[in-house]
């Protein structure tokens, strides 16, 4: 299952049971408690918050009011959002191919408390829909165009036939407003890639237009994870985002100690994002889909734009664990915390 | 040899064949031979492209308009333009020493159809010749200066006597305007290398003043490669350039089913550029020269400014693959795909 | 001991004995003397050539005069300077725990000759104090805030008890001017790691708020170095430096022929900072702290924000080997070489 499998409720409990691991208990517990209970009041202060984080300097702020930003910011988290993006996409089955059908449209976009913009998605969400195929399953993706102007769609690293590789004029016809096209192929590319637009893909992407693909290896290749994320970042004209949400609307990682998480980290953004997990190492096991014969370990991971990295973490380290862009300007400014910021909670 | 073995005449075929492998072939073949026969009329289309582009915004476009700009420059591609660079540059032989004569002169370079910038360039073309050594080779390289100011020879990385490293005032003194200087050494370190300035080097490198070396080892190390290719990224002065072309004017790579062609990408920029090659998976065999114990694949290599990767690509899938910067501002903009783009065409 | 092991008197010693390398003597040679027997002119020269620099342009330059620019920076290397960062901090013993003592205060910080710049340090030095713990050491952190902003410390990667990951409101309530906070572990993660503020960072960092750590592994792992380097690059309101030093006030490496030497490369940047090192291969054999299976080689490390690279090189090629950010707008301008630049001089 693809999914952080934690709902409101259970990210309550959560909190409740990370407080054993110290002060961070005392502080989430209250801000998840308090944003649950009184969402206007949070979302009030969520959109001050933005505002100030807008400026993106630090203005009057005195040393009081810098930790107050700090504290009011950290107490949102997790901010409740409408709209989640990744999630699984079920096809449809014709025969003994799947189906899965995209339409490309603009939505008003929520990427934190109070702050939505004109998004350009895949089915509604930022990210996209996740798509996952079973390595040698037969695919159909009829993809709509919603959008008023034309679009293309790249399976990024899908080896499919070159007909189907979305470049347009190069290999296809733009999808031009309201047209169809569909794309079929055999899966035979395992592993973590993405799908994208290829077609004014500067502004598409940025605006929304990628999501996230998985091919399950026929020969059950596995690290023994127990849970498995997906983490699309993207930068443009939603800020810095991690699946489709700025901190403190980002969502939590949570697993109980001793757990094996697969993190399937990509960036489909114009920047690179040295993305750093701390108090728990991370294995890096497969780039681009392909597993690595020496793995190796690291603290944090440098995502460059394309680039997909399949990393390992054992919980075994319990506790409220930062994970975050190393580009500061991308996680933090003296109103605290923003955009590439989430957190890795380990249960005892 | 090193170069693309692909002439005008070679190319038409190949797009001719590839046409078998969809779409590519009407836009592409149709593309080819108009800009072929009416290099005028490209040319003039191209300049207009190129002025589009060179606003760097979608302007009043409407979304027909980005249809017809991505389609008038995919056209165009390839595009004819004055001047080649990373040629092989045959040696002079004195006894059992090779010697390779490099003259730094300015020179209007043609980056793209009808756009000619004032380059700095060795022996007049951007980027410089390809100068390739046996393992062992006695090499003397002499360098003449015809620039309006200093500069100076670095051999990166190629482990020469300090006194030849080109480090003006620190192991060298500067090659002033008219000077001739000679470094002589023993070709040691094989593998993939290149040459710059290193006298205001920001300014002299991305005006041009770069090029590629190859050491062949003396014991023969080579992966199969039946091509081998070497790509030399800048940006700077002569705008984001693929061997010293922006697209439409790059040149595709263009291999037969079942060719293995090795790629040597060198990054002389100032810019980390995520090069990603479309349907055909990239091993990396070697970083900086030096040979990976565990190579690993990828579809997207970061080049960082300074380093070298050689990478083998299996020609396994028929087609005409894009090949381009996955920071997409330095290949696409509504006008259409620019700068940093190539093709890898496969013929069946 | 981690440090240069480098004075003045054997600084000039080790310039002398270089002369044999070639043209490097007489210009760091004649550059040494002067400077170190005029330092009031050489300071007056390196406060003329800073303001140049700091221009950043080539302004009215001639080719003449960008000449004397690089070769009077040049013969200003190593110039002196107030200050000096990364020095080993003794710990005091209480019982079984080793206490090491930090205080984070704002000092006017040298970067180079006659410039002087509001620095947040620990201790007074930029990057801090060096850290040097033992696997399996009991250890305990004091720090004490003299800021006028409340502050937090990270220790990146030691992998410590949740409470004390130091990200405020988080795990951690801020330090707030005058309060001291306590910090005790064990250190278990050997390596290579860094500690830094986590609260207001990106400000709090780039002014200074940096340092290096050393975790000794319990089982003596070790490249055979002889000397052993912690290089920390930064940048932002210190500009870009090595070590809290910018060219030419930056210190040289300094081994004799045939020494291992280890280099700690780390990155407490914004920017990523790929880093060249002349004429002498650097093996990775570290990345964050973890050893690598298989270590590879290269003569540029790419290093992003927050990861560390141990490189170990072998000092087998004499002479004065330039070491410097390949980003050439770091590292050098028509004024000459400054900021991330130093050399590594290899002793016959």
């Amino acid at each position: 299952m693809v999914s952080h499998k934690t709902t409101r409720r259970n990210l309550l409990k959560t909190v409740g049971i990370a407080a054993g691991a110290g002060l961070a208990a005392s502080y989430l517990g209250a801000c998840a408690r308090k944003e649950d209970t009184k969402p206007a009041a949070a979302g009030g202060t969520a959109q001050e918050m933005a505002s100030q984080q807008s400026s993106g300097t630090s203005g009057e702020l005195t040393p009081d009011l810098i930790d107050k930003a700090h504290e009011t910011v950290v107490k949102q988290f997790p901010a409740k959002t409408e709209g989640e993006g990744c999630l699984p996409l079920e096809p449809k089955i014709d025969g003994d191919v799947k189906v899965f059908e995209l339409t490309c449209k603009e939505v008003d976009w929520e990427v934190k408390p109070g702050i939505k913009i004109k998004a350009w998605t895949y089915n509604g969400t930022v990210p996209g829909p996740l798509l996952r195929f079973k390595e040698g399953d037969k695919v159909r993706i009829v993809i709509k165009n919603e959008l008023p102007e034309s679009t293309s769609l790249h399976l990024h690293d899908l080896r499919v036939p070159n007909k189907f590789d979305g470049v347009t004029y190069v290999t296809n016809p733009p999808i031009k407003p309201g047209e169809t096209q569909v794309y079929e192929f055999v899966a035979t590319a395992p592993g973590s890639h993405m799908y994208h637009s290829h077609h004014n893909a500067y502004e598409q992407i940025t605006r929304g237009l990628a999501g996230g693909i998985i091919v399950d290896p026929k020969d059950g290749r596995n690290y023994g994870e127990t849970q498995d994320i997906m983490i699309l970042l993207n930068d443009g004209a939603l800020g810095y985002t991690i699946n489709g949400k700025q901190f403190p609307a980002t969502k939590p990682i949570v697993a109980k100690k001793g757990e094996i998480v697969r993190l399937r980290l990509m960036n489909t953004g114009q920047l690179y994002h040295p993305f750093h997990l701390h108090g728990l190492p991370m294995k890096i096991v497969e780039i681009d889909g392909f597993p690595l014969a020496n793995p190796w370990m690291c603290d944090t991971i440098s995502l460059n734009p394309g680039n997909r990295y399949d990393a390992i973490v054992k919980a075994d380290n319990p506790g409220v664990w930062a994970f975050h862009c190393h580009v500061l300007t991308h996680a933090e400014s003296p109103q605290g915390m923003h955009s590439m910021v989430t957190v890795f909670i380990v249960q005892e």
